[in-house]
């Protein structure tokens, strides 16, 4: 089995493993990097996660997540900023344990729509509030919150930021290391403008992650988990990957599935069947030099 | 009941009637409009549906639907392409028949990606190509070619145009009068630049029909049918309604639900409730001077 050098197993595609399975069965396949989620880290501890993560000698290219922070002002927003404060702590922690090349990347995921109304230009503009009494800490912390626009699908219960454009709006009042955007293959494959946005983003310096899956109909019941292996689908990724080289990314490529029946897979054939898919779609796209 | 003058009955609200069932239902109701569809239409044979429509007294405020024409060069190509243009022949007899003030629209679903492939340029592509060929059909017809962007979770498998701007872009080489645009709330709410292209749409002459139906989530297993009355989900029509307004459109608004639920309401409540709804969230923000 080949892995991309250049390819991190986002640990979501094997959710239920603990981080020392995922961690180990991620090194001994041959990856060089993983993307980390929130829980299963504080599942074993911030600094216990850290030592585990050193002594596996992968990179860490993201930690997810942080946002949620559509609320009005209160308490509950208070909460979930003082919890964006500690995910930033998080991140900068990860980095610093993993091998070089490591990414102190905090993606967010903006949150919905308040239940019961129908405000969304004003959760829209509570993101860019949150962004802005976030955005001093990660300078500090020296990490960089990655604002993920998700799929249309999702904007009344999950993310009012529904484009890469909105997104790099958004970024904008910000220096580029310390607010740039992810670009997701799936959230975003259906945008007429996203090849022109994606230029956009890397001429400033703000891709911060990208991530690779499918897109396949029909969709499952729970919309969430329709993501697919890189293949499966209808995304092009030869395009896809080539318009993120062009604008000059160079770091970690996630594959990120959320899916059931990927889920009920043995971890190994997961691991394995992630690095092929990428082999066979993605990797072709990569510069021979990035990689 | 009250029922205002420029609601139209969509007769995908309610689906299961026969053609005469669902004129007789939105008469009696006090509607002044109805929206029909091809099926129903094609189930009593296109002159008969023009007399029951001339003697129910109705105005028609479209016909649906035209369109799926993203398929390749090729025999199928070219009966999609002369289904359409039966369709034209259909929207022009019915919008003669309907009362004053009926409006010559027939509503365009652009079609999905075509199977096995990854072609979502080329489908794009191929759409101008068919507006381009049927355009001159529609003119001497004096029918509008009405392009309706779908939510970009059916732009796999339904319609590849997924964003009013988009299909402004593609109206934009022809008349006016000959190629327009739908207006959507459930396809197009999620969108951070809808209000300025509605703007845009006004001011090029170019909304051809506007469709209120609101969003909610969970999202049904199958997302067809996942459309519910205006006041029921996370979409402010009082600020789409005026802006539709301010752009200078003055025709009927339909309400258009695909849902199971209300497809087994029994018919009169259903437009009984569709009446309701529209007075409670869309008919405040229309100008008196137009109703």
């Amino acid at each position: 089995m080949t892995v991309h050098p250049r390819l991190s197993m986002n640990q979501a595609t094997i959710k239920h493993a603990p981080l020392d399975e995922a961690l180990r069965l991620t090194r001994e396949a041959g990856y060089e990097s993983i993307g980390l989620w929130r829980e299963p880290v504080q599942a074993v501890g911030l600094e216990s996660a850290a030592r585990r993560l050193a002594d596996s000698g992968l990179r860490v290219s993201s930690l997810c997540r942080g946002g949620f922070f559509t609320l009005p002002e209160g308490s509950e927003r208070r909460a979930a900023l003082d919890e964006n404060r500690r995910a930033i702590d998080e991140t900068a922690t990860l980095a610093a344990a993993g091998a070089p090349g490591s990414a102190a990347v905090l993606v967010l995921v903006a949150g919905g729509i308040p239940g019961g109304t129908t405000d969304l230009a004003g959760s829209r503009a509570r993101v860019a509030d949150a962004l802005a009494e976030l955005a001093p800490d990660a300078a500090a912390a020296g990490v960089t919150l990655a604002i993920e626009p998700l799929h249309p699908m999702y904007a009344s219960d999950r993310a009012v930021v529904s484009t890469l454009k909105q997104a790099l709006d958004l970024a904008e009042p910000f220096d580029a290391a310390t607010v740039g955007v992810v670009v997701d293959t799936f959230h975003l494959w259906w945008d007429p403008e996203v090849f022109e946005q994606i230029a956009r983003a890397g001429a400033s310096g703000r891709i911060a992650s990208y991530q690779v899956c499918d897109w396949a109909t029909p969709l499952p019941a729970d919309v969430l988990l329709a993501r697919h292996y890189p293949g499966d689908g209808v995304i092009d990724f030869a395009e896809f990957t080539t318009a993120v080289e062009s604008a000059g990314y160079t770091g970690d490529i996630e594959v990120e599935l959320f899916n059931e029946a990927i889920w009920a897979t043995p971890w190994p054939e997961v691991v394995a069947r992630t690095a092929s898919s990428f082999d066979a779609v993605v990797a072709p796209a990569l510069s021979a030099v990035s990689a």
